[in-house]
């Protein structure tokens, strides 16, 4: 496993275990694919299979500790964790939970993610009878998790400015991949090969619209239907490298575009334009999308936030909107996202990624072209 | 949305409304992506983002009410669903609990997926919230969603029987597109353009692995090792068509193979074989088990069972393993997945995937060479 070197993933626990100390925990327990790779280095397609529950235990002192299928204890001996616990999974009866009532006794605070983006893949029945078979409190290890994993080390940033570049690339063969007449699933596919071939290894996420004069919906798969003279196009993507994802999209017109459509995409990237000037330590959150909404007078958002945070997973916290008081600092990386409604009911979306430094934001995306191109 | 026409909907809502009643079940309570899309169709692979979480209610009676982020609106009214409930995600202080509070209101007893294989989409810290505000009981939906989901319709029959078609089409041009002196990484980016090629909507899942004479572990991700003469190599892939999954493997010799990787091969030819003889509808799962053991004497299993539900997910239930009792039925899908470990820790693993008929089983894959193919 080379995704990061050892002492990466030390400084992950130490800077996790400081936290801890001042929260008062005893233990962090973690069930998801982010937060167990995050520690551990532990990197596998593997997740796609609901059937089996991991776990990591992160101890107020000392390495982290691995209970986990057997399955997958070749590949985690491959991580720099080296205290691995197995069970024969499937095992419905016991899924590990001996093994973690074990190694969880005289913890008296143990913490797990419960707030804001998490979930728990493990049984539900499954935790009850932990929680039931340990005297200890259960707390919220959200802001600690979020905290830690915000701001990026130069190793992950250095993964997530190959696959933006990645992206760019593949971004910048759209032109001789879509044309006028071709169904909307096959330009998607035609842009997933095109982001493998140019460097990625997953891609997880591509989502888009296409229609004329603009698109209604950013989240659906694409269909059968006919690109055609006057559309405008826009293909969004999650590619990963290394586990790390871009998420970024482009805009295209096919044929032709009409002036509701290039007004859309020129206020759109005059947004982004601000939203990179406002985009420096010390401004918040809600301070961006005042930015970018500037830009916007009398604009609709389509998306309810205007970016987010960036890395192990296709979107992470914080969200640019007027509610998240987020303090950007040096090392986060984020999506710029405004949307717009316009012309009674469409919608366009610009994204790009940048990295947000002691100065002026980095842009790690090739910055779309001002005008809304034409294929 | 075209996977599947209303109806098809309506009836699963019907089984399971039935199954509901037996159970005295007032509501099933669903957060996560698969059983969201079995009783309503939207499909989204807007699931990568952690944000927002998505909810859907089956009542006693009548039909499904979506409880959703408004930023899936657009999407789910195009499914046959239409009481849709949206608030304006991000809102970590409201993530859609007072929607909730308010739909389940009156419920005495509330069912969500909590046994073997559930997870639980949604902050940890809400599901406490709903609880604590709902005068309910909460039990286990798992029996219920299993029983609903293990047998599939004519329909979900089609799109499996066309993804395995693709699959067995791209593992048929893998001779053209591997060779001796490749990194491992890129055979797999070979393998999975042409997936996407032959048809395969996403490749969410591949995996395998590569070595002289075999291979160790098989949830590793491609590194970017060579290809060498004499390494068996295994390509294992969950591609996707409309949301349903092939998971089958094939094992190549590149340049040649020694004995004992042939013979490990055709041990597991046949053990798939005596699979296929036994997958008949009144045969457990132990019984298939057993029946694939026997043409393994003295083997040591890698994996802890010998193949698995299909579907919606790479794997579902039941499991082929000795502890699992589920009795086989027409309409079935599973994977045959014999494994062996030889020649002190190398490892090989075959997959089939097979319908259960009334008489017997149909492969939905192109049966795998009986000896060990070179290339």
């Amino acid at each position: 496993m080379t995704d990061f070197a050892a002492p990466e993933f030390r400084a992950r626990v130490e800077r996790a275990q400081a936290a801890m100390a001042q929260a008062d925990f005893d233990a962090l327990f973690l069930t998801t694919e982010a937060e167990i790779r995050y520690f551990t280095g532990f990197r596998t397609l593997f997740w796609q299979s609901p059937t089996r529950p991991w776990f990591l235990i992160v101890p107020a002192s000392g390495d982290p500790v691995a209970i986990i299928p057997s399955i997958g204890a070749d590949l985690m001996a491959k991580t720099w964790i080296s205290d691995i616990r197995t069970w024969p999974s499937p095992r419905p009866d016991d899924e590990g939970i001996s093994l973690l009532l074990e190694a969880l006794q005289g913890c008296a605070r143990i913490a797990m993610p419960m707030g804001e983006e998490a979930s728990l893949r493990m049984p539900p029945a499954d935790i009850d009878r932990l929680r039931a078979g340990l005297n200890a409190e259960f707390a919220d290890a959200t802001p600690l998790i979020k905290r830690l994993r915000m701001v990026k080390s130069p190793a992950e940033i250095a993964h997530l400015r190959t696959i933006c570049e990645i992206g760019s690339a593949a971004f910048a063969r759209v032109p001789g991949l879509v044309q006028d007449g071709q169904p909307l699933a096959e330009a998607f596919r035609a842009f997933k090969i095109a982001l493998l071939q140019e460097g990625a290894e997953e891609v997880p996420y591509l989502v888009g619209g296409a229609g004329p004069g603009g698109y209604g919906d950013v989240i659906s798969p694409a269909g059968a239907v006919p690109l055609q003279n006057g559309d405008v196009l826009m293909l969004d993507t999650g590619a990963t490298l290394a586990g790390y994802f871009c998420d970024f999209d482009r805009n295209f017109a096919i044929g032709h575009a009409d002036q509701p459509a290039r007004d859309a995409y020129r206020a759109l990237w005059s947004a982004t334009e601000a939203g990179l000037a406002a985009a420096r330590p010390g401004a918040s959150c809600a301070d961006l999308f005042a930015a970018m909404t500037a830009e916007l007078p009398g604009a609709q958002s389509a998306v309810g936030r205007f970016g987010h945070g960036l890395g192990m997973q296709l979107t992470e916290w914080p969200s640019i909107m007027p509610i998240d008081h987020t303090i950007l600092e040096p090392g986060m990386v984020m999506t710029l996202e405004p949307s717009l409604v316009y012309g009674g009911g469409l919608m366009q979306v610009h994204e790009e990624n940048i990295l947000i430094t002691d100065g002026a934001a980095e842009l790690l995306t090739r910055r779309a072209a001002p005008d809304l191109p034409v294929i």
